[in-house]
């Protein structure tokens, strides 16, 4: 079989990751690819830089186009991140017949539908195992191993950094700006991480994920996104007295014809086995019809990891080109788009358990006026706890709710919010209650 | 696209649940497909018995050999289980160039080499997700999600009904043979469940495994294994007390150009992933240089979650067929065979920690007369902790060493059972102190 040859957008991290991988363990990868798999072409801006892999130099360019052109190029990797310019080179590259590999998860989730429509138009496939997850093959549990699946149920810790974040606050007791500050002054995060603490890049993966599990990309504005920066360490203890941990989930759930998709701080179960995924580590939790229950857990960032996943598509096409396959299987693994279309329900109308932390006077009568609120937005108490008293002598209630309807949570914790014996803004987490 | 036509072999449990998967989902895996896949004939000796699935009965036959040589059918599922007949059929159908799915992992741990030869001599494909950890998609992540990996190591809690064993023992503090036959009263477990209990249904699974992860066939015989029938809820609380949960694991891992591949009940950290797999799940750990640790956990049997793993070869195998690769992805993801040959290391050659536990008369000298011994097979103690009184005069006794050589330890114990101080069989646990 003839060498496959690969060329490479963007050489920074995950660029190095995948030159890595290809070189370090390029036999193994001839063994199962049945080929060598060369890489032919690298395009960066940056021709200087030492990215600490051996490679040849003249293999640099500083123009894609010359990888998008390259007759010999079979698979076009784009790692330059980034919308625009990232978009146009994958259509181009779609445009000359060429299978593309992308780990752009924003670009995916904002400009999904179009570059999805671009690989069927062609007949070229797209690989995007490293999109999501990082090195965790969720993208092909999802296209290939759960294929004879309706799946019901999504849920993911899908930033590595945040998660990183919780653990610390939630094992240390320290507060996030003194967690964050430490992450940062270690590596392990961004300066300033915001795309990782506000909910953004789970979001993006949501997008993904969702849009495989019901066949059909949805708009990455309906993903409703809210991130950990203002969560406490209190409220991160109030939850564990309560038997729960908290999370920054990713959640996607079928509901009939419409489906929820969302991104927010969220208690779960202290024995859900999400709960017990620390430190940096991802993990996607997945029902189908039948499956039942299935988890993946792994390292959800990082040179490596993610150079393992890109590698992992790279290999998928090499095979998929040796053995002469015409056309190519859709990016969401659905040769035929679903008949009924999906609606991602408003945030609004999300029912769940809520926890609450009212910070109050302690005077008579507050909770009484708090919980007349909540009665007339149908939100019933399941339990309540009253903390010591806090400063100046506000005292913090906190509180479990039975199901609600965030609309009305929403209306009630503003009047709360506004009566004159509460002293500080209300702390409103979602809880997440799905048994395991 | 024209229809799939699918040959069933087997209507047992797990063919029910194909058929149920097949017909419940037809819509859904029509559009991942492209095209109807259809249940064209099921071979079964027992025309009879109701399998609780809405079917044609038209479509069952006595004859598999009538699936085998119906000329419209492109796939054919061995689901009948057993050795001889279901080689012959696997065999018959490949050399009729049809493609072939089995959940079998006895046939595959037995006779894996000659089948996968088989397919790769034929140019069709062997789909076997449903043959380890049900449900769960772990051969689709070794033959592609990790396979740019070269794979290090492997743990699984492979066999459900085990772990169901040892969940309740752990968690209720009762006998092995009181759980056993509770289980067996409640329908999860068979009467008796030896494969399960004994170590050999993980056994065949974790040779696949093997396999998989170094891409050649080994023998089964060569894979070490050893029950959970001598566990006792004293030596489960023992663990504990010294931070350790008892599983039931199947562990590969590479060392140089041999592999370890054993089945046996190992101590693994409480705070280890694999240590919160409780009840009937299955999980799978596996590292690779470059993706890292990761985690599969689900369903590892039962008729929903195998039908689904089978299913899910299914819909692979006819979007190859629809995309008109020809040839075929080999068995075990290497289109070719590694170089240097594989070879399984001993099991008189494991080093690792154990745990041991002594029963002995309570009388001075003893623990420096074990403790001798020990010595002289250069085994050290890292703790020890002497037990209340147990029964006739004889106290536990039980210890954790530091790494030990196997050979070293078989010999020394029965040195020491052969104490006259000594009043039963010395309990042997090993120790599983991987990092996560």
């Amino acid at each position: 079989m003839s060498k496959i040859n690969v060329g490479i957008i963007g050489f920074g991290t995950v660029g190095a990751g995948v030159v890595e991988v290809l070189t370090a363990n390029r036999e193994i990868i001839a063994n199962r690819v049945g080929s060598e798999v060369a890489i032919q072409r690298i395009a960066d801006l940056d021709l200087e830089s030492d990215r600490g892999v051996a490679m040849d130099r003249d293999l640099l360019t500083r123009d894609a186009v010359e990888v998008i052109n390259d007759p010999d190029i079979q698979i076009v990797v784009e790692l330059m991140g980034g919308l625009d310019k990232a978009r146009e080179f994958i259509l181009r590259a779609m445009a000359q017949k060429k299978h593309v590999v992308t780990a752009n998860k924003a670009l995916l989730a904002e400009h999904g539908k179009e570059i999805f429509d671009a690989a069927r138009e062609y007949g070229v496939t797209l690989g995007f195992e490293a999109s999501v997850g990082g090195g965790i093959p969720i993208i092909g549990a999802l296209k290939n191993g759960l294929s004879a699946n309706h799946i019901h149920n999504c849920m993911g810790i899908l930033n590595g950094t945040s998660n990183y974040i919780l653990t610390r606050m939630t094992q240390d007791g320290l507060p996030y700006a003194r967690v964050v500050q430490d992450a940062v002054d270690l590596g392990f995060a961004e300066d300033p991480p915001t795309l990782d603490v506000d909910g953004t890049d789970a979001a993006h993966k949501l997008t993904i994920i969702t849009s495989m599990a019901f066949g059909e990309p949805i708009p990455f504005d309906a993903v409703y996104r809210e991130g950990i920066t203002a969560l406490t360490p209190d409220d991160i203890r109030y939850a564990g007295e309560f038997g729960y941990s908290v999370k920054l989930l990713a959640i996607t759930k079928e509901l009939g014809d419409k489906v929820e998709a969302r991104v927010h701080p969220a208690m779960i179960p202290k024995d859900h086995i999400l709960a017990n995924v620390n430190e940096a580590f991802n993990a996607i939790y997945i029902e189908g019809d039948f499956v039942g229950p299935n988890l993946y857990y792994g390292l959800g960032a990082g040179r490596k990891p993610t150079g393992s996943a890109v590698c992992s598509d790279i290999i998928s096409l090499a095979r998929r080109i040796h053995s002469g396959a015409s056309g190519a299987i859709p990016a969401l693994g659905y040769m035929r788009p679903p008949q009924a279309h999906i609606q991602v329900q408003p945030m609004d109308a999300l029912t769940t358990p809520y926890y609450f932390r009212f910070s109050a006077l302690d005077s008579p009568g507050v909770l009484s006026k708090i919980s007349g609120i909540l009665a007339d937005y149908r939100i019933s108490i399941a339990s309540v706890m009253q903390k010591g008293r806090e400063k100046k002598g506000s005292v913090p209630i906190v509180t479990l709710t039975h199901e609600a309807v965030e609309q009305d949570v929403q209306r009630a914790i503003a009047l709360i919010d506004d009566l004159p014996v509460v002293t500080d803004r209300t702390v409103v987490i979602r809880v997440e209650d799905s048994p395991l």
